[in-house]
């Protein structure tokens, strides 16, 4: 489906596009030009141009972008018209922030499931989730037809885990174990390490 | 401090290239190659032999990198030999998972207060911190010269606290609100948006 001659680069901008325009789209707000696209996200209307138009022709002359039009169209290119269905592996006290974050089914992930390996966790009930032992987990995701799965499991464990969860069928991970997980090409992992975010920026604190 | 010549992508694969001699280091491992830590992390050995010189000359002639200098070297450059205080604004589920994540300290950040307006939130004992009122917050920043900061607020309420985080001294925000926030030049914003990175995933997973 993904067309393989858009760099992964521009992909990765679309989400930021769509969240512009669905705080736009809330506000009532109709046509929305490059140049004010660009201010929003600190970026180049340059840039959101020649993204854009790897895509398909968007603008309206003189108008800039249909807000609701250009949403409509970065959802369909990002597979975002059906609700997805998301299995989180880790049910300790990040797994439960994830599981129960109501960001997710907002932004078209539904969270169907919650696993865990430890008998004192299994069964509990984590927001509207009760958490399944991980003996479960290659069924659900097989029977359910899950493709997305979040790991908030420790270190140790999350290669693991990938790969468990690789071999049941998901094809993208996102990763909030500080690893780098290997999986095979087919496979799409996305990391969620704040602290490596925190240390990026370090660089360019002083030491007063 | 930081060398501007340096491009800002290269900076943002130090952290990655530290947390790899991180686990190396607590396994023991005394040399690391670039090949292997090119294997480790996804990439290419001349990548990284191409980022690290730019800082200085690390390996050594046919046995690699020391682990431990190339660690040590890392985290002078990161500006990681020191602890950094992190205050935390917002102390719903979000920002109470976060200030009591343990990951933080454990890479040089101890998180020093949390703060919330909400007067229910306010005095609540969220991990070993106590959760201050708004009012406080520029006051605390600048007696404890704090300089990072992250947030946790809903969209709405994340550029006003932002404008007073930057306006009590703040020079780097880590966000979890889902809007791009407008700051100064001299101030560091990274995003937390683990949706938009679900969203970047999903257009390569074809519809079923």
């Amino acid at each position: 489906m993904a067309d393989q001659s858009v760099s992964d680069i521009v992909v990765g901008r679309l989400p930021l596009y769509l969240r512009a325009l669905d705080v736009m789209s809330k506000s009532g707000q109709s046509f929305v030009s490059s140049h004010e696209l660009a201010r929003w996200l600190g970026t180049s209307s340059a840039q959101i141009r020649k993204d854009l138009s790897q895509f398909g022709e968007f603008g309206v002359q003189g108008r800039g972008y249909d807000v609701h039009e250009l949403r409509a169209n970065l959802r369909h290119i990002l597979h975002l018209e059906r609700e997805w269905a998301v299995v989180v592996v880790g049910a300790g006290r990040l797994g439960s922030a994830v599981a129960s974050y109501p960001g997710f089914a907002q932004r078209g992930f539904t969270i169907c499931a919650l696993f865990d390996n430890h008998p004192d966790k299994i069964g509990q009930l984590i927001g509207n989730l009760r958490v399944r032992p991980m003996s479960e987990l290659a069924d659900f995701v097989q029977a359910h037809r899950v493709r997305i799965a979040m790991i908030a499991v420790p270190a140790s464990a999350a290669q693991e885990v990938a790969d468990q969860l690789v071999q049941a069928g998901v094809r993208a991970i996102l990763n909030y174990a500080p690893i780098d997980l290997v999986v095979p090409p087919s496979v799409r992992v996305e990391n969620v390490d704040p602290a490596l975010q925190l240390q990026h920026m370090t660089y360019y604190l002083s030491e007063e």
